[in-house]
């Protein structure tokens, strides 16, 4: 039948609203997202085809998806943005009177909270929802059927952690480590392997599924360019749990294999890595490309350590839960909320200037 | 901007999987779509038309929706009866090489639990599936875009309980009952209409969302021809419940005027009512309507009446819940079995011999 690729189902953002949910955390993902607004809205309203394919009974209906939604709120401002630059480049043209009926899909893995996500829809919308559970790595829609697709801070996950890193008898084992930061070259070897592979799907289920001259917009974290992957220092501040780790199996709260055995899937490639993936993908092209670089607070205050804990925690929780157990959770993110403050008084601030997140808008060319 | 009407909140079937679950408790209604599965199948067959859209580069997509689709099994035994009657048409036209793909929409309203479903969606399926929260009461999909909407026992629920059922002092105050049977004219007047205005909004959304010649198939509770709405079996297995709940309140474990406001937003049409309504909207036409008698179990053993209870249970625990707070909902439904023992006992089986469901199979006309 059709090919489904399976995402690793822990690989889901915490639920609900409280206190540790993504929901509540995810305001540094927003803070990014709010940079590039006006670059989509520009960039929509530039790029954008519209054919004229409407009659009297038979209005247009655009179709607009976003992939790996998790469950709000970022996702429903990007929507908002993408909508409005719709309309008002049917208003420019002098086509009001042909405004489609929008559709819009939410995509998350199957282990999404779809729950909260529906309940958090906006109630003044001006598009009909729909959520799709299923991996963004495989084909979720019909051929020629999407006009918009957009997906932000999702594509630095990998559908899988690098099977060879998590066997002892591999010579890509990770003993010790959750990422590839300080790691042998074998281990950064598989991560890049897996990365490539992962966006090659992403990126060739896209092609099929946007319709001739549909558009895609990527926002992703990327490192530097000429930069080792292992100087993020968002792998960095990751890898910092794994020391809290250590610490809990050196004074037996959890097994020394358990430890060696967790890895996140998550890797930070160059914003060239990802460009050449797609110029090798027949039908799409690459129609902008922009790095928007920022600076993220310093962890210089309590508050910062505590932003920064509950942000890691919101993220990593439901892998960290299935691999340790709920009941490991607490005593984990208090550690590494003690690790990161030691880490902070270590950090080279040089390497912090350096983040940058690449925005690309891809065209399906039409066949 | 568009038009949304809101479901009252509290109609959803219970989630997960658990005992008390729809998902394991709703083998009465699975038992009773298995009998229409041939119906369904021939039907489709029969009155599908099949417009020859499609070209090389432009291969048609077939869109499903099952309206109040609950978490399943049954949406999905339904969808695979309307898929493979679908293919089954093509093949027998001899168009297998224009065969589409499918998109199905799973709608139910935003409290059910998606979630659920959404891990419950069969891995070998041969479509691609959406979520759709929202009551199916309003518009919930683009005008003119799908080919086949299907619900099943879902038009007997009301978007609400008619206000002056609640109220003490209108003529319509349903004191100490939970349903119609053995109330006022008045009461069963206010729910006679408050059942014609929503499935009237139910038919208008369909007739805007179908496509031209799209089919819509319909299955729902009846009361026979010439039978009062209150001599309904199922609302007088329901209407038991008052009597657990009269009893607590007797005893002072809840308040009598608790008792006394919570009604259940269900309504047991005749054929005649429904097709009535479907006439009156404009494009829409009724290509088939079937009567399917049943005999249900008899309530004579304990095993039948535990069937009924938890039956009972999953489908109206959200709305006590809500109402009288989950800690009291075991006690109710402890209660409400040894109430439906006695019922039992004084229960005329000549009206059980009456019950029947409606199936509808209705076209939107082209315009």
């Amino acid at each position: 039948m059709m090919k489904r690729e399976v995402m690793e189902d822990s690989i889901t953002m915490n639920g609900g609203d409280g206190p540790n949910s993504y929901t509540q955390n995810s305001k540094f993902q927003r803070a990014a997202s709010d940079q590039v607004k006006v670059l989509l809205s520009n960039t929509i309203q530039e790029k954008l085809t519209i054919e004229n394919t409407s009659n009297a009974t038979n209005q247009q209906v655009f179709k607009i998806v976003d992939l790996g939604c998790s469950v709000g709120p970022n996702t429903f401002a990007c929507v908002q943005t993408v909508v409005e630059a719709v309309e008002h480049t049917f208003k420019t043209l002098g086509l009001e009177s042909e405004l489609p009926e929008f559709q819009v899909f939410f995509n998350d893995n199957v282990n999404n909270d779809f729950n909260t996500l529906f309940k958090a829809l906006p109630l003044d919308r001006q598009y009909m929802a729909a959520g799709v559970p299923g991996s963004f790595h495989g084909q979720l829609f019909p051929k020629d059927s999407l006009n918009f697709m957009h997906s932000a801070f999702a594509l630095h996950w990998l559908t899988k952690v690098p099977e060879e890193v998590t066997k002892e008898n591999s010579p890509a084992w990770n003993k010790g480590r959750i990422t590839y930061v300080g790691s042998s070259h074998e281990v950064l070897q598989a991560y890049t392997e897996q990365f490539l592979k992962d966006i090659k799907a992403f990126f060739s289920a896209r092609a099929v599924e946007l319709i001739n001259h549909g558009l895609l917009a990527i926002l992703m974290p990327c490192r530097p360019e000429g930069t080792l992957p292992s100087d993020s220092i968002v792998m960095h501040i990751l890898e910092v749990l794994a020391f809290a780790l250590t610490d809990m199996a050196k004074e037996g709260l959890i097994s020394e294999a358990l430890v060696d055995s967790i890895n996140l899937p998550i890797f930070i490639p160059s914003a060239t890595e990802v460009k050449k993936v797609i110029s090798n993908i027949e039908n799409l092209t690459i129609e902008r490309s922009e790095k928007i670089y920022y600076l993220p607070k310093k962890l210089s205050t309590p508050e910062d350590v505590r932003f920064c804990t509950v942000h890691v925690r919101a993220v990593t929780e439901g892998i960290l839960c299935k691999h340790f157990g709920p009941e490991l959770i607490d005593e984990i993110f208090e550690r590494y909320s003690k690790k990161i403050e030691e880490f902070s008084k270590t950090l080279d601030y040089a390497h912090v200037e350096k983040m940058e997140n690449l925005f690309l808008l891809v065209k399906r060319n039409a066949i």
